[in-house]
């Protein structure tokens, strides 16, 4: 039996009921200073003493009594019979009210002559200038800063009384084994919890995790009751879902009351929200993006309702770079990677469902589509929150197309240079197309090397866009047919094959191929069965779901699959040429040319790089060129 | 003798000297996934398997080959024999390569009948749809956040290889006392180095702070080199200013390299740099707000090189309060606080002095004067980078005016309700002339019970905006003379008398007084010596410095000091008309007229709450209404 949601109620509106449902926890802790930043204040905090606690003088010179000063000229100076000597940062004795600087005093014996008067107070630093004793420090309810732990050190305040919260977090599901385990098929690692662990300790709770909860009512009642027991709120992880297998929803409602089950917000739909002795029960969906959004859009604002900071939002302006649909009537969240080319921002939704977490993880910031809104066009412009330092935005080079693990290496070194290089692997044809757009920096592709097999009538040809494009050169690569058991091109027709898209260096050999030897696609047993790169073909073979495929040398190696060698392929980075000048893609470009890089490359095997960082043009607009030594344009780093 | 600097160098020379003295350290430390919030990474991540490792059925149906599927319709449904019964999250069996729902499925005997055809992968949660084996996760580089790490547990991944750097701090001055000691006159709390461990703490770095040092050349280099030894930075603070007791840039010297000592930057002049052993050593300026640029502007930077994360920055823009005025050639950091009134951001920055650590605690932000600039006219736009959570700003009231301590208690229920008081104490006249230019919410005022003894001829009238303001009353409290023996009006020409500033209500009253008993000002020993407010006539009264002043007797009680009761004042919040439809200004006043206010006034002592929250108007443009109650607009809580 398929069970369904109570009622699909909308975001604004189980929000608005969560907030209302529940009082912020009177919990308070004891911190000492040095722990204290991030903390919330819960008790104002007030200057035990003045500081200083006395008059203390600004400069070296003598304490005096301003109304002894009175008439001092420089035809009638004034002899001081009452005086102290003080240097800068001395104790002012209360008999005096102002200090004259050293250098405007002429000793008289044992006396001073001055020739000026002292206005009361002059160069004193007085008792209480910072703070005086008894006032307000703290307000309640500031979040303390790493700067403001010097004052409170200064004003004599070794502890703050912060607020606490206690959040108790069970983690529930058959399939689950706990972090360190390494999950067998069907199995995942409990990581929803660990991730909520540390969201939500960041914001200041201190989190309980109980142990793993397998899917049995009884069990999770249990677990329900003792967290509830111990804490201000209870984070329950998955078991929200409509499936047969999902009882949380139910447990609830048999030991408190269901606020509400299922909202009209993706990823995140399955999310609950309960009571249990009074408390707050939070349940998380499964799907980790989706658990992602219940714990940033219900368990912050939960937090902050009471009291506790909200996570800093960066929000930005990005232009979509490409389109974006999302389903009317829900509230969408959707990660979004943002990178500057030339003054514009650019936002490069991820899309790739809720199960995805690279898709967070490769993402700097995530945007929120309204309800109401069924989408947006490429080249809409958006607010994006991002989830990085902002400034990392500007030293992030978006580089879409066919990824090579030459590419993740070049990415490695470049950040030595303060430069991120954010790769996604969309194939030739992802990376052309962003390029024309002008919405990336540079895209990574995999060209075959020019030769008669290949015709400009090649449906590859057809998206390179023309000769405003260079292209620098990475590395030749092998490329030809990995398997288990060494197949070679002319045994493929006996063998579960595994193809890759049509946009590849390696398809653009593999169809060259068959037709030069007249072999008909059909007679290849999963020719229509793609795949993303090499790396995708390695896997599948060394699974067992495919026999053999195009892959290159390297990734056959690494894969400890053996390897029939076929072709070479030209790994390029294809950028516009106006890019050329960008100093970011100068020192991407210095990299690829430097010998620590390519000795890299060369360590890993199957890359020739005897021609790294040659940057050559388009001869015309449909046809490559041969490669061949281009100079260089001059201030190049690494030439 | 008093020593010179070496050399002022500019801001950016010392920066660029800095970064390109020292390599980054090959530090790096093993640290748990949940513990790596924040944290670095050294060494790239890569997946140790696939996540799916194996197909995953992405719904409840039935695993097929597709091949045998091919050409199922409706007119002639085809009968498979080879399938497997799947439900959502079970393995697909390597020998499938599709899933059918269930629900397009009719069974026949014990095999299935299907009436359309099944695509290759379709309903197929491919192995390695997440993340592959092998493929980057986290490049070298990343800042760890917390949904990264709900990615990196899936992926197996329990530890991070982070960067690490140790960071040696040393306090040295001969008038420190350690937090918890209370110093004594002329002592200060050791709280710079504190504050520098907590600051540098939060990007990374293990910090050790070493004993205080007195001021003792022998004991200062024994351990700066002991610090240069065992760790990859050296802070050491205080003694690098020019006076006598100033060792620090002498030691280096003579232990290693001064690489600049005084930099062209306020506050901060001070800031030294010289290596030891290898070993970059900063020596941060003794004064507070000297010790923060030092922190931010150099040591943070230096670790931004090495690849720590930059502090998070939130640039706003905004308009100026007030005149700033800056040292031509002198790169200035001033702490501003921002605040929006209607639709504009208005920052007012702090201009007390490196010593005012409070001017940083109530700051919201802080602002860079490039060197060739002077200053800046009111109203002029200028960006700042917020040092609290943005959103805050926005919850956030600015209050300028006369301070009393029931506008801390306000401000401290005001929380609750999620808004910030933000007050300065800068007199009546301060706050009239910020709410005249529109650049505050509301200004606290004392103003003194109408009555014959005021006049519009008052300079105190002068300041006052005309009928465009409306006044919230607070409290009548009762003002008078505070002394330690009782000492009552008459008295007051034979002791040291404290007067307050000329806007101040007891400063009228005390003027009024003086004018009715016809008592010459200079009779008064101290009349000319002005301090802002009651509070600081207590403190100087309690501390000896003078005998007796104007007070209010709630704070002359709280200071143990005697009262002699001689007239009234309103404590009232001036606003401009239009403020009173603001909702925040709406719960302000809510908040005034609330009975648990009003409790907390009485338990004080001193205030007379009997016509909190009437709101009146001015009858003219010069002189005080009487008191009388308003009916409240409409809609405000608490009526």
């Amino acid at each position: 039996m398929v069970k369904r949601y109570l009622s699909l109620c909308s975001l604004e509106q189980a929000l608005s009921l969560m907030k209302s449902s529940f009082q912020a926890p009177q919990c308070t802790e004891i911190v000492s200073l040095t722990r204290s930043t991030g903390r919330v204040v819960a008790a104002p905090v007030y200057a035990k003493y003045s500081v200083p606690e006395v008059n203390i003088s600004a400069m070296d010179g003598i304490a005096v009594r301003s109304r002894d000063t009175v008439g001092a000229t420089d035809r009638e100076p004034v002899t001081l019979e009452v005086f102290a000597r003080v240097n800068t940062g001395n104790i002012v004795p209360p008999e005096f009210d102002a200090v004259i600087m050293i250098e405007d005093t002429w000793e008289v014996g044992d006396r001073f002559q001055i020739r000026k008067s002292a206005a009361p107070w002059q160069h004193v630093r007085p008792a209480g200038e910072d703070i005086r004793e008894g006032r307000l420090v703290l307000p309640k309810g500031h979040v303390i800063r790493a700067f403001d732990i010097g004052a409170l050190a200064t004003y004599g305040i070794t502890h703050i009384e912060a607020r606490a919260v206690n959040i108790g977090i069970i983690p529930t599901g058959s399939e689950l084994v706990p972090l360190g385990v390494r999950p067998g098929p069907g199995q995942v690692v409990e990581s929803n919890t660990i991730m909520a662990q540390v969201f939500l300790g960041a914001i200041g709770a201190k989190c309980t995790r109980f142990p793993i909860v397998s899917d049995d009512p009884d069990l999770i009642a249990e677990s329900l009751l003792a967290a509830a027991k111990e804490n201000d709120l209870v984070i329950i992880s998955a078991g929200s879902s409509a499936g047969t297998r999902d009882f949380t929803a139910d447990v609830i409602s048999s030991l408190g009351e269901l606020l509400f089950h299922g909202v009209a917000v993706k990823p995140g739909k399955p999310v609950l929200l309960g009571k249990i002795q009074g408390k707050p029960v939070l349940g998380l969906p499964g799907y980790p993006l989706a658990a992602q959004t219940a714990l940033r859009e219900f368990a912050a604002p939960l937090l902050e309702s009471w009291g506790f900071p909200p996570s800093p939002k960066y929000p930005v302006r990005v232009r979509l770079a490409q389109a974006l649909t999302s389903d009317l009537g829900f509230d969408e969240f959707v990660p979004v990677f943002v990178g500057r080319i030339g003054t514009t921002l650019w936002g490069t939704p991820f899309v790739r469902g809720p199960v995805v977490q690279m898709a967070t993880v490769k993402a700097n910031g995530y945007t929120h589509i309204p309800a109401p809104v069924e989408g947006y066009e490429t080249g809409h412009e958006l607010d994006v929150l991002l989830t990085t330092d902002p400034g990392s935005v500007d030293r992030t080079l978006f580089f879409p197309g066919s990824i090579d693990p030459a590419l993740e290496e070049l990415a490695a070194i470049a950040h030595d240079e303060g430069l991120f290089i954010h790769a996604s692997n969309v194939g030739n044809d992802g990376g052309f197309f962003a390029l024309r757009r002008h919405a990336c920096h540079a895209a990574p592709v995999s060209l075959p090397i020019a030769s008669p097999l290949f015709s400009t009538g090649d449906p590859f040809m057809q998206h390179r866009p023309s000769r405003d494009l260079a292209f620098v050169h990475i590395a030749k690569i092998e490329q030809g047919i990995a398997s288990r058991d060494g197949i070679a091109f002319d045994d493929l027709p006996g063998v579960r094959f595994i193809n890759t898209r049509k946009d590849s260096s390696s398809r653009q050999v593999f169809d060259a191929l068959l037709r030069m030897r007249d072999i008909p696609a059909a007679r290849i047993n999963g020719y229509l069965q793609e795949v993303y790169g090499p790396q995708a073909v390695a896997t599948a073979i060394r699974n067992g779901f495919a026999d053999a495929g195009m892959c290159t040398s390297g990734i056959a190696g690494k894969y400890g699959l053996r390897f029939v060698p076929l072709a070479y392929e030209n790994y390029e980075l294809a950028v516009q040429q106006e890019m050329l000048e960008d100093p970011r893609i100068c020192t991407i470009i210095g990299l690829i040319r430097s010998p620590s890089y390519q000795a890299v490359l060369k360590r890993i095997g199957g890359y020739d790089v005897s021609h790294a960082g040659i940057i050559r043009g388009m001869a015309d607009d449909s046809t490559l060129t041969e490669l061949s030594p281009t100079a260089p344009p001059a201030g190049y780093p690494g030439t």
